[in-house]
């Protein structure tokens, strides 16, 4: 639960979440700093709403350094028009504003990791206000909440979207065809809530549904999973019945459902140093196949530390920066839902 | 010049430059901080050397976060025995020390980009001691400089060398079987010798022969660029007979050779915001051909900017991370030299 | 409520609030740090006492780069004499002590706006310390509390005295009649009490009456708000019958009243640029008249794009630094109170 | 209590409490930052363990730059055979970890100082993450703590054993028998709580008991504190019953008793500046007697400030930097127990 | 001279010296840093031509944070229309452009202050190449060169034009009349040429003329000083006979010229501590007149130190922030020309 | 030389270096930073002056985390009354200013290290303008120059007085001469000049003698080295006959005359970790002997790197941080002069 009880968002807007019509414009959060005393936070917002019907709140920039989303909210923003629609999505493209701003994973202000935080606190500092925000005003009025992350600064992905099913069946497979919807390469699936700290902890306990994705990564704004990203947004908004059927839904590929069990599909650093992978994302791996290398580059006659994989899988994921230091997830492999 | 004339190097090392065997250890630099008065900096170099023969300098490190090359040298470091050598190698894998340390292209000590500081300074801090101690002491006793380079963490290369050809047949033939002994998939020469303050022109002025590459990048240590420069040095060393010819030579693949002309072949942000690319590593594109968008981020209401090709090409590098700011390179291209 | 209940301050002091005469001393707030494992912060406090009497608490460096009330504050330490009085005069003078010592807005140990911090934490970083200390263990034992307040570096006012007003008559005619008191240029009053982490709502918890200023600012020491903290305080205290009356008493201006309504009455930067204001200080306004440009100084042909004010009114506050970022408040405006 | 009730500590580790023999790993402290996004930090620890009997738990680091104890600890890790034991030692030698990499009281995370963060926060930044797993996870299963501390880099102690006696005789005599397996040279008892955020009063939360220690200090590894530190675990084992006694024990030095009875045993700074202290560690003091001069050098003109002792007693601790802000500690004494 | 002689300056230009019309770019200042391996900073640079005529360099920005000859600058670009001139204006309106970017005094690069580094190095970090490029590159093109400078955000002026008068009389004759075409309230002299690394000097070593100014402070954007701009340049260019006389000129205000003799024209601060002025800007003083007082803020009980004036004078210019240093300027004065 | 040839110090001082009596000021440094437009650095100096007789520079603060000489310096200004002189001492008690100010080895502003910066630069940073100074306006005034270093806040001495024999019997003997006049309990003399940036190169360029101390170090103001230094200082002005012999003279302790030969002396860090020393400062080792371990705290399992003594000696100096870094020096010796 939020730190302060009781007290409702600090965060206004002039939008008017009522309207019909397509308003773009800024969420205001106080941030009282010496270049500034009376100044605010001014943090993108778009609401694009026709008539009745339900509304899909569609956010990236959780992450400031996950771009792919970012560019296909980006899009969405200027390219929706309310009188193709029927129902609303708002769109919060870059979700921790001052990380995305600083193209950083966490906020600069206050190094807030934003998917860490939620419920929020609304006295808290910039990213625990805006995770209260999301949590306490956005979601509740959302349907479906997209939450359009990539592989950001350290890690590298296939373009995948991603969802919990509890075993609930009949959620279960409203989850699954939002994610045939959505039509990623890849889908994968947990089973366990895991974190009760992230959007999708938030989105149950607003209420609501969500649907995640790992579009990339490598902190640059990847092609292919650009183009998942805006397919899949007008493939959800499409299956939601907000927008009418396109090509891009009629001819959507089938996604690969796979999943994620459990801490063996992850590789850690044993050691600090500089990592040589051996292993190309998309690759299938054995259980105790050579993963890598750590070399101790200041210590030249050292011999490297081999690494190897602690279960059968597909390589999902794999670490961008060559110098690691011990605990830094490596790869994560993922695995056909049998 | 040296900003400070007559003035030898400060940088020492137990090792001998002219005893045979393998010698692994360090130059010290001193750097006599708050946290350590008399300290140096422990900078790794070994020496494998065994009766005369050509001497080859194989450096990496350069830039701190470019790895290819200092997975190499460390391998080369490791693997290379004086007993099937004839003459000496030098390798210096870390050769801006406190950047590579770092995994920086520059040094955190002084913001010290060692290749615009040569002929660097024996007063100066420690970029500039390291790149003097490279002009005046280890230039001068090699036959040849390799100066394994990547792209970086802002830039992506397909795995190259490259090399300065300057209308001297003679000299220009030796750097194009150079080329083809390193035998990337791609070698790339350029004409005039632009900036004076790199290691090529360190090693004109010292009277030697300099090969560099561009062997990936991303900040990750790239698998394909790793395997380029491993080959690539045991072709050299072959190519120079300082080791025995191995199935690695003889089986070597053909380089393409190629030519990056002038700055018509870059690409540059012609606006600060966050760049979608839609041209891949490796594609042909014409002049006039989108290169990828300016997005506005902040300003979600604004149409993105496009940016086009000024030639046409080869993609043969690609900027990495999605921020820009106005200048930043976003494209070079290469063209086939006819 | 503070985040931790039931715990009272760490804070100590060796002075004796229940003791005639003037005592000049330090609060002693405990900071276990690197370079000083046992260390306290040494707050200056002064208390200053003579019998029975009301009870003042005047306190400034809330802000610590608003200097008017500071120096008011240290020659109301230096000169009141307790033979003088009737009553207790407590000064806290550098209330964020560590902002004070900085001359920053905010504390430079915790980032902490210590007028966003009531009503604080015994067991949080100093600045929520402080204010947690001040709502427990001052403003209890005052009569009144006297907030001395300036524009600080990013803001400039015309030196004004400000209060709530919540429509209790009563309370309300008080709260006139310590305005006129103080005798600042101009007294404006708000009716929603608004953000409650701020002194004034700490004082409405904490069962006592707050005034609060705006002296000047632009980060300087403002002659003329200086003259009006000191005889303001003065004027306070002669009010109050702490001290007897005298001539600036009897011979103090008339204050002005006004009011700031609401949100209209700011105005706000639409876009990161370099503001150009084109109205002064102390101007009278009307709705839709241009308040300045935003230059776009590193896209020179860029056209600026032009502020307007949303409402009329007297020019009370402007801001100082030229550079801004969306959402810093540019201006805002008072009206006469009909 | 901690601020989120009812959350399981997010720390793991792959370490068995139950298992027999010598289990040497980390634990996983989750990390998500931007230069890992999946990492976790690995805190060493080990489990020594055979068969049933008393389970201590050996912690230092909790200030990182306190090192004898670190030094004793990994001796300890490295040294103990479970063949010779009966019972259980846990060793986390580098209790906050960050801290004690950097070298540093605090943490470079958060700045926390781990030994002022306690019961912690299992959603909090590192430093309360570390406190709350120790004091939910690690001292319950402790029949005794001990946590090994010096003086740091700001103060140097003499080689001490330290407790706290509440005047329950029973329990006071057990920790006085503890005192003297330890057998520093001197052994100080204070009979108040104090502050309930150390790992003193976590550990009575978590009704276990402790011994702690200051064993030197200068932020150096002393070689006398590390004597102390080394025999005096190995003591306690031997009094425990976990390992056989040896000579260290038959042979320890009897321990002097003294106490630390209020504020008065404390010397503070007076004003910033340069100090000359006059006064050695291991002095006897008069109340009244010249402590040291506090010299203004960028006023050379101005007279130093003389600083005296409060109380009669032995110089126990000293500060080491010369620089001083007004409130650092200068020295404390103690007093034998009479 | 510059460190490194014979070298050429390596920041360049797409933008033709020799073309009429009107050029908006961009200087290249090759940057290659770890964000971009490539990349260059892009300085905004004008060239507005017609034919033969003149030639004015008109620049700002020579210290980041003094914007009043900026925003001028930013009208001149937009607003001149080369069909209504004879000659060429070289507008130069972020002369430190990373300073400037960033509105501090000096680069947040390499910390250089550009009217300190005159003349440069081709070879150094960006703001000796830059002083470098306008001394060897831009000055030479200029029949008169105007360095518009303000008090920036540490001190306030009186908006003045201020020159060097050496007493050759015709160039002081020609100097006279250019500051009487300027038109500033205040025009003030120096006879002897002082520091050498200023623009000032630059420019006498370049063969050319050259006017600066003081146009306002406090780190804002002044209206009065940029009206004073604004009119002193089209006053320049009409004086030049670049543009046609308007009614700017024929109506301008006559300027006073005064002098600033030596030192004693300056107070400086002769403690640590908070200032408090009580003399306001465009005062009349006298020698032994009190300035104001330094307080201790942080020692409540110690009587603030009196400041004086060393001279009579008039008060021209006054600093900002209430906290200083020892040695801080706090006033300069002048005197009529008599 | 210095980098800007011809051009004289910018530094100025208001003191007259030819008049009688005692003069404590300020050295100016102009320093035109974002803070300070027109600010100076105020250095301290103090010029102590009767008639004629020799002239000795006491200097401290070279390294700005050496105190025993500043405290020394300090009380010399204060305690030296001219009546009692003949001659002149001129006192530079900070040496490096903003070093010493911050307690620190380096200067804060530009990290630079004092003594590695001679001959300095007129046109440099503070620490070159400094060096430049000392070495062009100080040293060629004095007779005899004192610099009074310790170890510092990374090394720790026994109280020892050094200077350089070259072999020119007379000058050896006037050297010796004066160690014994300062008497320290050891003085170590080096026969080769080695760096040519310290004080002693500088005062040999300047024609003058120097004599250097280590009297302690750790940071913090060591009693005995205190007491060393001022003795010391006392015993040199009555050796070079400006003042009277006193009891310290007659009285002092004889010096025990030792050297450092060579590199063979010193004992450097093998490895990154935390240092266990095994030997204490002032004892007797041999060649081979065990100097302490390196210990890996984050690897717990990890065997510690034992470290041996390269020569036998006395151990004069040792490394106070227990964390280290290749390259760090452990300890050195000295051996007496045979």
């Amino acid at each position: 639960m939020a730190k302060t009880q009781g007290q409702r968002s600090r965060i206004t807007t002039d939008l008017d979440f009522n309207a019909d019509g397509k308003q773009i414009g800024y969420l205001r959060l106080p941030h009282s700093v010496h270049r500034s005393a009376y100044g605010f936070l001014a943090m993108p917002i778009a609401i694009i709403k026709n008539g009745k019907g339900p509304t899909v709140l569609s956010m990236s920039g959780n992450h400031g350094d996950e771009y792919e989303g970012q560019i296909a909210n980006s899009k969405l923003i200027r390219g929706l028009n309310p009188k193709d629609m029927k129902g609303t999505v708002i769109v919060l493209p870059m979700a921790n504003f001052p990380a995305a701003q600083a193209g950083m994973r966490t906020s600069p202000i206050d190094q807030g990791n934003l998917n860490r935080t939620f419920p929020g606190d609304p006295n808290g500092t910039p990213t625990w206000m805006i995770s209260h925000f999301i949590e306490t005003e956005l979601m509740p009025r959302a349907d479906l909440v997209l939450d359009l992350h990539s592989g950001g600064s350290s890690l590298n992905y296939i373009p995948s979207a991603l969802a919990r099913m509890g075993g609930d069946k009949k959620r279960d497979a409203k989850i699954k065809a939002l994610l045939e919807a959505f039509a990623a390469p890849i889908s994968y699936v947990t089973t366990a809530l895991g974190e009760n700290r992230t959007s999708t902890a938030a989105a149950e306990r607003a209420g609501t549904t969500i649907i995640g994705t790992e579009l990339g990564g490598k902190g640059t704004v990847d092609i292919d999973g650009t183009k998942v990203a805006v397919n899949g947004v007008r493939g959800i908004l499409e299956h939601m019945g907000i927008v009418k059927e396109t090509d891009i839904t009629r001819k959507r590929p089938k996604t690969r459902i796979m999943e994620v069990k459990d801490v063996s599909y992850y590789v850690y650093a044993p050691h600090p140093g500089l990592f040589e992978p051996v292993v190309k994302l998309g690759a299938t791996v054995k259980k105790g196949q050579t993963a890598g290398f750590v070399h101790f580059m200041d210590d030249p006659g050292r011999e490297p530390v081999e690494v190897k994989f602690n279960t059968n899988g597909l390589v999902l994921c794999e670490r961008i920066p060559g110098k690691i230091e011990r605990g830094d997830c490596l790869f994560h492999l993922a695995s056909d839902v049998k």
